[in-house]
């Protein structure tokens, strides 16, 4: 992660938001007061601001005061990419803590997800995903044996599979997701540090080759009060179809 | 709705999958079987299999007899429309109940989100939404007030209100929606009829004019046992930007 000023300047007004510290509405410090804090200069102080409020954490801006605006990160699905890439790409510290890596036979959900059938050796991967050493969500990922085989060779600890996959030429292209809630079970509550029962966002991924075989299914669980989905849309200038004409990029 | 007899037969078989009548997993009759209870030729028949086949609740086809694969209902991203619009698109019934219509100062969440002054005038609106006279989401809407003034001259239980501010020149062409998960709150609970704690799907959706005037905010809870969301997305080429190159619509 980039250890710059206004890159640490940021992570810390940013851990002081997510941690409650600042809540919705509080004053975030003035720039002056940063300065002084940082022995900064007013440069990384205004980029470390601007990078708060392109990620919507803080408004104000043009002559007003910077308040806390939310609490939760949004993450856009215009960018498909890895939780280690999006959480460094908003200038966070991303981590993760693998529970268990295991060749087990497909049940039946996980085989009918994959299009395998019923016992078909995968390799299965429970990791619990933080952001600023806050445990932020858990990932339960089945890969197809010849992706997943490739993982007993790698730390999954150190940083992103998605990259280590991609450089050893796994690297689908295309995805599909499935959004909903589930109450959290009990590995959910014990890892996530919330009650039996809480609603966590729930992302379901598959992920197919470029011949279209699945490579990855994957069930993710997000702690709502962190971590939130955004899309934006624009709509077609002919109502009665109501297709998207354009598609824009969120900041 | 189109009240043509493939839609008419697809609708049962979709009632009966929702309401769990058939579970995942469970055969749906076959071919011969539903033209005999519907005493009609296999053309409707096919056409009833494969549009629930395209909504992802059944599977089968190529030989392979029909199963339930799932009983939620994805609501894919790729189309930007109304509640109505979209279920009527799968097939299925919309209905809504409007439970209130108020003018009311905005309170300072609202404010907020529209970015007006609290305490500005706006028109609130709480409908239950319906699909084939099942309660599956619960939207509280507010309108700035001079779009939402529009709605006490129309009877918000006949139809999409988004079609007729449509009609009326009000058609805001951008939208952006950030999706969480939140507990069900004595009112969805006894509406949605679920319990209290329970996890809902929730989108809310901030709707801009050409100029990029706030027109609408919007929180809307859904039964995710219901409905989903579901996104494809393509990576480029280029891993290390991870940006999307190019977007399939879902069928």
């Amino acid at each position: 992660m980039d250890d710059s000023l206004h890159n640490r300047i940021a992570a810390d007004i940013r851990r002081r938001i997510l941690s409650g510290d600042l809540q919705v509405g509080a004053a975030v410090p003035s720039e002056s007061q940063l300065c002084s804090q940082w022995n900064a200069s007013r440069g990384p102080v205004r980029q470390a601001l601007g990078a708060l409020r392109s990620e919507g954490l803080i408004g104000g801006g043009r002559g007003k005061p910077p308040v806390v605006l939310r609490q939760s990160i949004s993450q856009p699905f215009e960018t498909f990419m890895s939780f280690s890439r999006w959480v460094a790409g908003i200038g966070g510290t991303p981590g993760q803590r693998t529970l268990e890596i295991a060749r087990r036979p497909a049940d039946a959900s996980v085989a009918d997800a994959l299009g395998l059938t019923e016992g078909t050796p995968v390799v299965q991967l429970l990791r619990l995903r933080l952001i600023d050493s806050r445990p932020t969500m858990i990932e339960r990922t089945t890969f197809i044996e010849p992706v997943g085989r490739l993982l007993f060779d790698f730390d999954c600890d150190s940083g992103s599979i998605y990259a280590y996959l991609a450089s050893k030429g796994i690297d689908p292209p295309h995805a599909n997701h499935v959004i909903d809630a589930v109450a959290a079970d009990t590995t959910d509550s014990s890892l996530l540090e919330i009650p039996t029962g809480a609603p966590l966002l729930r992302e379901r991924r598959l992920a197919t080759s470029v011949s279209g075989e699945p490579v990855e299914y994957s069930d993710d669980r997000y702690r709502p009060d962190i971590v939130s989905f955004s899309i934006e849309n624009t709509e077609s200038a002919h109502p009665a179809l109501a297709r998207i004409a354009e598609r824009k990029t969120a900041s």
